[in-house]
């Protein structure tokens, strides 16, 4: 395996201005992965879903070309979220949250996935993280995401996981509250105190940033006219992220900045439309003319 | 004349978490005038202060090559501002203000400014920027400045003065309120529909960004490690991007763009001191130190 998640995958009910969706395909693990997917196919899937999991959303998986040997199919229901947008599209309200199968989500990795060179610890509860990091343990680049459920209920854990890890991916809200800085920067100079080799802040339509002891790069949000659904943006940021390092094996400065205009890129097509369906039409070439604009619409 | 500025010079009392100053240097024309006399000297100023503005503030001013026959000395005291900034250093708490000789304030532009090629109508109430427009007709570029309190208080003479400007910089906030609309970028292109040909919008930290009908650039703030004093920051800003362009005598998107980095930078070291007093002692290697910076935290 070159890349392995470790995350959810679910079912999502959606409603934004645009319109809604009903148990449509979602988690932090299958919006990772697809993203990735545009980039390596050498990618491995940790996480469990119920018996009533659609064979058809399965089929989607492997046409991505994601080995599901990870992904555990359990007695019970799939983990389902239910959330609304709002007019501004900032942060979902949240409706319904039924863990179900998720709820007793033991992460088992499997054998041929324990060599892998690159690990994504998608947002779940640290220990579980922790837990992965014990199973997997010569990865040459960790990187993690977490939530504000953990840095305010699992604070201790999490602080002890992202001793652990190379990047941490949060976005700006959460730096915030881990740290009490309320100024980006601040926040992120602070969390590298914590251990991370580096710090990603995504900050919505602010763009990124990502500081390290000797580096500092930032890059705007891409300019999209309207916004259809941001679910899945942080998790396809990720994916396209990790995506791009594992396809060029190469974790330099240089390489780690095209990596965040590719997973901005992948986060701008990810929100215009419910669930992964822009994914489904997404084409290579239309990936690498955001690209191209990105570079447009920053240079001087 | 290459440059005109209407505005005011003040004297503010300052209070910050790192000290305080008492009737300092301030005011919008004057943190524009300086900062954009590091790129030409062809500068003038049309504002007027009391019999009490001290002289060696004049002599300040004609130090760094600005044409004073535009500023009336008149019976009275100077305009005071007095405010204090919190721990967050966002947006200062007006203690008091004190318009005094700036409550009559009517621009006279004297007739050898009359040919200017560049004008800069800083933040003052939108009927007397229109005046000034009168008097000043066929300046190459024309840019505008506003705040919160002639947005809601005059908004109509506002939209129509911007109307005839060619690019109006206001903040985040400011457009937030012109406009109604929550997200930056709406909110700019809202602003091009009432008539400026481009629209400037200063996010503080977050950097600023630029629209046209046909052209985006964002750009990112300088990542200082702390903020002294946040006054002036957007006059600043201001001066250090039409300096740029008056120096060039070239409005083309290239010019545009590395004005607006150029202007980013001068913001950077205002805010590093109180009043003007950073500017006293900033090179011109300085600044071409940190314009390249600012190409190296950008560039993928």
């Amino acid at each position: 395996m070159s890349i392995v998640v470790v995350g959810s995958v679910a079912l999502d009910s959606v409603e934004t201005p645009s319109g809604k969706v009903e148990n449509a395909l979602g988690g932090s693990a299958t919006y990772f992965s697809v993203s990735a997917s545009f980039f390596t196919n050498d990618i491995g899937l940790v996480a469990v879903v119920g018996k009533d999991f659609p064979k058809e959303n399965i089929d989607f998986l492997k046409s991505r070309g994601i080995d599901l040997e990870g992904l555990e199919i359990a007695e019970g229901k799939t983990f389902h979220w239910s959330g609304r947008y709002g007019m501004s599209l900032s942060g979902a309200e949240t409706l319904s949250t039924k863990l179900n199968v998720f709820e007793k989500f033991s992460p088992k990795v499997p054998e041929k996935y324990k060599a892998t060179k690159y690990l994504f610890l998608a947002n779940i509860n640290p220990e579980l993280q922790m837990d992965v990091l014990k199973q997997i343990k010569n990865a040459k680049l960790v990187v993690c995401d977490t939530m504000n459920l953990w840095i305010s209920q699992r604070r201790e854990q999490l602080l002890e996981t992202i001793k652990h890890v190379d990047i941490l991916i949060i976005n700006d809200e959460e730096a915030r509250q881990l740290t009490g800085e309320k100024k980006v920067d601040m926040s992120a100079r602070k969390i590298l105190d914590y251990g991370p080799k580096r710090v990603i802040i995504k900050k919505g339509e602010h763009g990124v940033m990502t500081l390290s002891d000797s580096t500092y790069f930032s890059a705007p949000a891409y300019p999209l006219k309207s916004v259809f659904d941001p679910t899945g943006a942080g998790d396809t940021f990720a994916g396209g992220f990790m995506g791009y390092l594992a396809s060029t094996d190469e974790v330099s400065e240089t390489n780690i900045r095209k990596a965040m205009i590719y997973g901005t890129v992948m986060a701008s097509f990810n929100v215009e439309d419910f669930s992964l369906n822009r994914q489904r039409r997404l084409t290579k070439d239309e990936i690498e003319s955001r690209f191209a604009e990105m570079r447009s619409i920053t240079e001087f």
